[in-house]
């Protein structure tokens, strides 16, 4: 009888899992319908977007959307509700204005790049040089570089699962330390981005290898198009550039942290998220109050419903814009405790078409219940085990934990990406909702999922 | 034999019209067809907007845009080619900048209306009062407006016909001269547009009746949807100013003109054309480069082909943006030659898809051949006789002199108008052909016929 019990008992851990997620099914249908009606995510998208506004990483407005944050979560009923504070390099855009002198004088519209650096307080005039790729300036001759002001142009396409933005989002990453090596006086991008708008992508990059910083600047689509025509013309074209972009003294930033107590508070704990700041030229709607809003409405949903088995912890990272300073704060934090897994959602609130994971091949099978709750909403599993990451949680993933993570339908979100344009009316509503279904979905069958999900190896 | 001779010249004289038009529909047919091939207007936009951009009113620009023009009409072979000069009053747009101080602290995106006051040099603080329409403004004690900044919103739909910019635009037409009169500091209106982009919609206004200028600014429309949200929340709303926009004094703008000699040098002349000036935000490629180009493409097709039987005269006129000059000062100069008929494009390059008159009812019979000739582009003859008309042949059609008008699809018309965002990729070349096509096939039956489309009365 012992025998058999002992048999009866490894049968029972073994088959732990898909039993009881497979136990949950109604209540996680229940819980996923429930949720497309949600209005909890687009209030918080709402209030944050109109209360707060531009929340730039490090700024006097990220430190009133904190606050903001722990009112509006302990307003909900999360627990150990509290804001985790560091230290952030801080980037002042001042402004930035550009014209042609010649042969077609017209003023341009650009933004300025993080980290860019200021022109003499008067400008600088140049003459233009331009390159069709980052091949280009790559191979370019630093001599026919010298003392002008560089332009890369590219096309981005735009498609749903954004896969362009890694290739050539590297442009803008470190485009302005090659030109600058090369002995350019400043370096104009063609905006990272899909629109055709006169609204500028900005976005974060770094000096590399010692690269002196120089004025870096993103030029509207429009802006590109017609600074690629005018160089077409074969005149030498000359640029007068006012930059008064800075570096000032370090600010704080942080991480604002709610949780749902688990039943167990000894088992590794699940993380969602998405980031609390945002660029300062828009209001941070898709990117990226809908992340926090869909997770922490995911998150409200189960813990109103039956207390889960594992504590779910909902962050609200800061400063991810300009380097992932929430993710590695976290990480220095709370690496050596133990995540069930990490998910983060940002990348806007249009349709969740696909299920990611980055898990052990022993919790494969756990995978399925997850895949069949969110089936019903349109999702399918896809890409390889071993996909799933995200912006923030990139950093403790590096440490070997799992993620799961729920794409949304990104064929729209490089319009916006950046720009002045992120403001709450690009947000649907209606796909907010399925958004917020999915995640809640995943939640319920995840959150009360004993399996361990790891261990997975560490990243670079 | 004498009487029948009589007769036969009478029934001749009669019938001239439709016989001599319907002689000509394979000749027409022919152009028409050949014209969905063209590649002119794209160049003469494209050229226009590359190598000159923004060409406000009075600017330097403009008269670059003239002396452009000027070579390249003549090198096109039109004839008695020449500028026409008038002066016209300056305003400069300056800078503007709005912030929300209270109770919410963010930035606004927002544009200088024409004719707008600045505010004092270090800007003004005042709290906001909002209206959400024109009616509810005019309605408003001015005991509740008195020191404070206005804010009129409204909503703008998006039509083919644009039959909302009449009534809606009014908000920026006489709004700011209201607030003014009932003691507001400033007014910011919602942009007379349809986008949701920041790029707000600039455009003219006259201080009326003697009203004080004051700062007047069009907020875009995420900013004004931001704005209504923010007082929704029943809180004070404070508002921070700085505008530097002055009038400066009168400079020189211009109509230039160019001809194709008719056969008949004693008929009255047919006139076409667009504008050549823009508002300073965009490079005016659809307000209103496209109706320059097609205008253009349109009369150098029928040169080409057979001399027409009446002079058409091409008019890129100079200072529509600001109220019309070039139609006036065309009005003044030339009011007293006979005109068989004017046309102009200035509704971007969508498909043309009416055609509108306003000629006598005895020349009824002659519209039928230029509506056929149409029909196969999809044009159909709409509304009723007397409803055509043009911007800045608006003031000659006071005269009393008919005007023939081939209707764009204004549906993203107002998207685009007065933005930044008016620049060439707006430009559909598919469609800009087919309104060249259309332009074509007018020109080579109207210009042909010996029939007068007047008398027609004069109108205010």
């Amino acid at each position: 009888m012992k025998k058999i019990l002992m048999l009866a008992l490894c049968a029972s851990a073994a088959l732990a899992s898909p039993l009881l997620a497979q136990a949950r099914p109604e209540e996680t249908a229940r819980l996923r319908d429930a949720a497309l009606t949600d209005t909890l995510a687009w209030d918080i998208t709402e209030a944050l977007t109109t209360e707060i506004g531009p929340r730039k990483a490090g700024s006097e407005a990220e430190a009133r959307a904190r606050d903001w944050a722990v009112t509006r979560l302990k307003g909900l009923g999360f627990a150990n509700v509290r804001i985790e504070l560091f230290d952030v390099p801080y980037w002042e855009r001042g402004e930035a204005s550009a014209e042609i002198t010649a042969p077609y004088p017209q003023s341009l519209t650009l933004t300025a790049l993080g980290n860019s650096a200021a022109t003499p307080a008067k400008g600088l005039k140049a003459e233009l040089i331009g390159f069709d790729s980052l091949a280009a300036l790559e191979g370019a001759d630093p001599a026919a570089i010298r003392g002008k002001i560089v332009f890369v142009t590219h096309r981005m396409a735009a498609t749903q699962d954004g896969s362009h933005y890694g290739p050539v989002g590297q442009i803008r990453r470190i485009g302005p330390s090659i030109a600058s090596k090369k002995g350019a006086v400043a370096i104009l991008i063609r905006s990272i981005g899909t629109d055709a708008h006169r609204t500028p992508h900005t976005g974060s990059q770094d000096w590399k290898d010692g690269a002196n910083p120089i004025p870096a600047l993103a030029l509207a689509n429009p802006d590109a198009d017609q600074l690629e025509r005018v160089l077409k013309r074969g005149k030498p074209v000359t640029i007068a550039l006012r930059v008064t972009a800075k570096m000032a003294s370090k600010r704080p930033s942080g991480n604002v942290i709610a949780e749902v107590p688990g039943r167990d508070p000894t088992l590794p704990i699940v993380v969602v998220g998405g980031h609390l700041d945002s660029w300062d030229l828009g209001t941070g709607a898709i990117d990226d109050a809908t992340g926090v809003a869909i997770t922490t409405a995911a998150a409200k949903r189960i813990m109103d419903a039956t207390q889960p088995l594992r504590t779910i912890r909902v962050v609200w990272f800061g400063s991810e814009e300009i380097g992932l300073f929430g993710g590695a704060d976290y990480r220095e934090r709370h690496g050596q405790e133990k995540h069930h897994f990490l998910a983060e959602s940002d990348f806007g609130a249009d349709k969740v078409w696909r299920f990611q994971t980055s898990v052990s091949d022993a919790a494969l099978p756990a995978m399925k219940p997850i895949a069949a709750a969110l089936a019903p909403l349109g999702i399918v599993q896809g890409g390889k085990n071993g996909d799933a990451s995200g912006s923030d949680i990139s950093e403790i993933q590096k440490l070997g934990v799992p993620v799961l993570a729920l794409s949304q339908d990104g064929t729209r979100y490089f319009d916006l990406h950046h720009t002045p344009d992120d403001t709450l009316d690009k947000v649907d509503p209606v796909q907010l909702r399925q958004n917020v279904a999915a995640w809640t979905a995943m939640l319920s069958v995840a959150a009360n999922d004993p399996t361990d999900y790891g261990p997975v190896p560490p990243r670079k």
